[in-house]
């Protein structure tokens, strides 16, 4: 019996997880829950899974929810999520806070010894090095959630790195690959929330929508696995069903491919080193007829350049990036800035910034609030 | 240095077999070649990789070659080919005959206790058990030449046979994929030999427009992967790409594709578990811009259902659809039966065929030789 604790336990990630779980009940035991503030979802989830410690990150929710549950240890604020992410006798944290927040409370279980499940890939965005190293020196395993990553870990397994050549992970292109640069200028939000494949969380949609989220990816890929940025590459594959490939020396490739659904890479990063049965329907490529590719247009995806930049940059500079581009999406989401501008602000606030080397927690933080403050600045300039 | 002997080097496997040894000579060695009758190439080979030992099955053609080569040691007849694969110091046989031929010789390189590079399905499409169990027995191990079985066994690396749900062979479909059934009916040999994506030797080009080819690819993937035939399941992919794929329980494929060139399966034989760098060119799926995939149509490819119910059949019935394609493709090479001919001259051999054990080589040669007279029969009843 596992005992597992969930960092956002009410985004559509940790709704997948505990789904997941709930078929497995003779494997895991959901110990502890954490959330930002849907108490009404969690409320649900604590009368289904009955974990001993949840923790609400709003101080206000968390009160209402302790009125309603005073038999339920309900911690809150940061020390909450931390608490949680570091309890006694949790043996596996699924890390999948949505954005910066997520980052303190994965490292903090990192230090604790816990094997994490991660799906924020911010923790490796902005503070890559200091996570890895720290999963390093404990023997943590940091095993990927993300499609993408889980795609390439389980290419990898059982291979040797030095014979990569290349990682090559897979884009949608999101809602807006067949539109030209010019028509980008006046998408909605509403438009920009439509993704093709993936049911995901607004955050996620916008960067899937610019490729944001796959340049978070190439960051977080050069770390996961220890690869040059050089070594990385992307290509857009619409119908979402090769998830990512690594190609080795000799030039073979070996793809991951399923149907889309996110609980194919969570049931992964729990049961690994095994595989669970019947988590997901069988890959039907005859009735899928095709699968196409084509390189991304750096004119009309300027996010993915700006990545390569920010990794080139180093020290904290994707820290900044990422920090920049949670201000301009929401920004965007609530109809401040037009959807090309989004890059345009990320782009700005990036130009100003000095790196620094980034080595401890308090250094990356601090240059995640100065790139959040001047960002939104840029965006009240607009 | 490994000492190599490599059985039909005058072949399209061969010469590539070569081709890649050529670029390391610092790990292969060349040791001693085999051949049917191509003494031409022969000696040029001889030149350049100077073996120790060469056997030419033809005893005229082995003679010519003897006048002209004092000075190396000429074997012949069915026996130089077993003195070939069993020679003393040899570790790696590649096994690359063409057709029934290669069966004995290749058995009697795994009871010698050599490792096997095997291009030569029809070992395991006669006798899969036998060579298994030999092999098995020996401590030797069978890697794949064939694209599709090599993709699999690089799929399959370092994971659990019991956590695959199905094995999934990749198909161009040959040459007459947009033809329909009527219209096979009048295809010539020059027509059918005309490959859209690989450039092999003559049966095997047949075999792969019938889809014969595929379906020994089935009974091959049986024995080497030790899988129960419901789990192997074929696919039409035009493109050639993606050489094959497995799929796990839990939805999970993972799939192996280059650019299609033999060099790569080749290689990866020889150097497994390393690989060679640069074997092939990156694969660029941006350029090739689309995979597809059809479910094949039996009435198309009547072969595949025949292979099928020859291992549901089981024993000698396996050996006795090979033995009879052989004579069936041959007549349709000498225009002496149609295309769509083929098929109807195995499955009524087959129905002639009591299926015995096979338990023993005479048992299995004699199954091959009396179907090889029947299928004969029905050929020139045509």
């Amino acid at each position: 019996m596992k005992n597992i604790a969930i960092l956002g336990s009410t985004g559509s990630i940790g709704k997948n997880t505990l789904e997941v779980i709930s078929r497995h009940r003779d494997k895991f035991r959901v110990t502890a829950l954490a959330v930002k503030n849907n108490v009404s979802i969690l409320e649900e989830q604590i009368a289904e899974f009955k974990p001993d410690v949840v923790a609400v990150f709003d101080e206000a929710a968390a009160g209402r929810l302790r009125k309603k549950n005073p038999s339920v240890k309900i911690l809150s604020g940061e020390q909450g999520m931390i608490d949680v992410a570091t309890l006694d006798g949790v043996e596996t944290v699924v890390s999948a806070i949505v954005g910066s927040p997520g980052l303190v409370p994965t490292l903090e279980a990192i230090k604790a010894g816990k094997d994490i499940a991660l799906a924020t890939k911010e923790a490796l965005v902005m503070a890559g090095h200091l996570v890895m190293s720290e999963a390093l020196k404990r023997g943590v395993s940091i095993i990927p959630v993300d499609s993408e990553h889980s795609a390439v870990f389980q290419c990898l397994e059982g291979r040797d790195m030095e014979e990569v050549e290349k990682i090559v992970l897979t884009a949608s292109g999101g809602p807006f690959l067949k539109k030209s640069v010019q028509e980008l200028m006046n998408v909605t939000p509403a438009e920009a929330l439509n993704h093709p494949n993936w049911n995901m969380g607004k955050k996620i949609s916008i960067d899937s929508a610019t490729l944001m989220n796959k340049g978070l990816e190439v960051i977080e890929a050069r770390w996961l696995f220890n690869i040059p940025v050089e070594k990385i590459g992307v290509i857009l594959h619409p119908q979402s069903i090769i998830h990512s490939m690594v190609r080795f020396i000799d030039g073979s490739v070996i793809a991951q491919m399923s149907v889309p659904d996110m609980k194919g890479p969570i049931s992964y990063a729990l049961s690994y080193p095994e595989r669970f049965s019947n988590v997901l329907p069988p890959l039907n490529l005859a009735e899928i007829k095709e699968l196409t590719f084509e390189d991304p247009d750096i004119n009309k995806y300027p996010a993915l350049a700006l990545t390569y930049n920010a990794l080139n940059a180093g020290g904290t500079m994707p820290c900044v990036m990422n920090a920049a581009n949670e201000i301009a999406v929401e920004a965007f989401l609530s109809e401040k800035i037009s959807f090309t501008k989004i890059s345009r602000v990320v782009s700005d606030t990036m130009a100003e910034h000095k790196v620094m080397k980034g080595n401890t927690i308090e250094e990356i933080i601090s240059a995640s609030e100065w790139a959040k403050q001047r960002a939104g600045e840029f965006v009240d300039k607009n």
